[in-house]
């Protein structure tokens, strides 16, 4: 199958809406674009399992990557995409609208008529973003072919309304655990109830006011919420153990280590286990690309909350910011849709940064 | 199969014991409680599924309803019994010693033996009493034939290392839910968090001194705990619901209807939800039956605080008590084992005290 690159990137998003790829299916989407192309002398493209890399080699002094992942979270009753107004505004409804095949229909668009771009340019769609961290196919390009995501900043095509979010906040999970003594219910007092001691656990995850943090311009909210608990034997035996898990969304000034010791000192009296640690990254917007673009778009940058793989980028030493169309929230809804307007608006913004970079 | 009711109490504990009888396979123990008394002319017996039921008819001024349950909780490699000496106390070990072999050994033998006590009998050996509320025996007696349990005064043979135990405690259980506004975690502000809502239960529950309530004479130590709790969608999900379920145990003062009244005022702002309501039984030591047997056993009587079945005949209006063999804390126990010694003084106390009641 072949997508018709020429046409409009809103059309595009919509024929790339319509293959199906929910994480773990992207081989057809992957042989469409990969096949697509094949009619553009000017990138030298590489498969990678189902992660398509087209490089373009015009011995520019700057690389920029520009990456979207293509595989979307299930399907529920939303495919095929319609086009639909509401209050106004012109839409492409459907799964994927905005998490990101908008973004990547105008990367796309892009790769195949920008011949001569004023930078050489990566560009990179991948597999397996909506699942296990393991799966993550930029993960596997950054163990498997690291010199590929090499450049000197990244755009990662994630939804952001069209406008600049920098860098994305960290993310730590942990397991806070109370330990007791089993008893019978109807004696109580011979036992200790694990339950009882996570009260103060509880108290301070209720009362913290999560930190506002500025990092190189951007404030980034964070966030330390129970996002599970557990315990309990019986209905009439005082429970030995309880578990609340915690899970902390840190600004970018903190490593993850930091982050773990904060964490620690938090909970301090109960065994804290990680399970899940993400690094954050910085908005790399003192960059005089990052500018440029800052400058192009016309809107204040603002910080990404959620944890995105722009900061696979941050780890390899690059800035790296997220810029795509469409509303977060709208991300996973069974209404997603995007609005046409910021799909154009994408296209010209990226297609003029990268014309006088 | 016969059992041997002219051995001694501790022999016959051991024939019983090793006819296993986990709840829900007491037929085999049912038929030989049945054939054994049927060498007793003074016994009227019925069978009624898995309860034997075995009354003297005469004609005296007072009955009394002396019962026990014939199953145990699952055998767990402590079956068949055996003697052993510990700390130079000699024991009956394994499964059904304590609870309550050896209180229903020793009724049975008074059954056969006492052909003219001073009170008429009633003796009700039963089934199902670990397990669900709704299949124990004596509720079914209680539902199908009342006119069986009437009488002025019950003992039921559960342990309580040969001494006096009035009454017994209420019993519980409510599920105390909090309600939030589900978001992505790295979007917190956007939600509220239920768990975190959790907090200021566990804070009461953790800090409340359980009341000790005098019931005629007796003193009641009650108890509130957590035993279990719950919540969470996944881990970036702020959780829109969380419950602690809640048990409490509480002094027969109050009625269950008292008792739910109370969790609902201490747990006011939360929805509450009854699982599980069994009231308690007041002690019943001021009536001279009760006196009497207290001066005979010759140790001051105490509250229970498990609850069990005396609450049935409480119910009806009658006095109840509970007294048998073996300690409470060893039932249940993998080293369950009742001391041969609290055998034989059960029988001596309910032999004489039925002889000159």
């Amino acid at each position: 199958m072949l997508l018709d690159l020429g046409a409009s990137s809103i059309d595009l998003t919509r024929q790339l809406c319509d293959i199906d790829s929910v994480s773990g299916n992207e081989t057809a989407i992957a042989d469409a674009i990969e096949a697509s192309l094949a009619a553009s002398p000017h990138l030298v493209v590489t498969r990678h399992a189902d992660a398509i890399v087209a490089r373009t080699n015009l011995g520019r002094a700057q690389r920029v990557v520009i990456a979207g992942h293509i595989d979307t979270v299930p399907v529920n009753d939303n495919l095929p995409t319609r086009f639909e107004t509401v209050d106004g505004v012109d839409y492409l409804w459907g799964r994927g609208t905005v998490d990101m095949k908008a973004g990547v229909a105008v990367q796309l668009k892009l790769a195949a008529e920008l011949e001569a771009p004023a930078v050489d340019i990566t560009w990179i769609w991948y597999d397996h973003e909506e699942v296990s961290e393991s799966l993550n196919g930029l993960g596997r390009l950054a163990r498997e072919n690291l010199e590929l995501l090499h450049g000197d900043f990244a755009i990662l095509g994630e939804p952001t309304r069209a406008e600049i979010e920098g860098g994305c906040n960290g993310n730590a999970r942990v397991e806070v655990r109370a330990f007791g003594t089993r008893a019978h219910s109807a004696r109580a007092w011979v036992g200790h109830n694990a339950i009882h001691d996570l009260a103060p656990a509880l108290v301070k995850l209720a009362a913290y006011t999560p930190s506002e943090v500025e990092v190189d311009g951007l404030v980034y909210r964070e966030g330390l919420n129970a996002v599970g608990i557990s315990g309990g034997v019986a209905g009439n035996v005082i429970p030995d153990e309880a578990m609340v898990h915690v899970n902390y969304r840190f600004a970018p000034s903190r490593t993850g280590e930091e982050a773990v010791a904060f964490l620690r000192e938090f909970f301090d009296g109960y065994e804290v286990t990680v399970v899940d640690l993400a690094e954050g990254a910085r908005p790399g917007l003192d960059s005089a690309l990052a500018q440029q673009l800052v400058a192009l778009v016309g809107v204040e940058a603002t910080p990404k909350y959620g944890w995105t793989d722009v900061a696979r980028f941050s780890a390899l030493g690059m800035p790296a910011v997220n810029y795509g169309p469409g509303d977060p929230l709208k991300a996973h809804a069974d209404d997603e849709r995007v609005p046409l307007s910021q799909i154009e608006s994408c296209e010209r913004g990226l297609r003029e940064w990268l014309s006088q970079a």
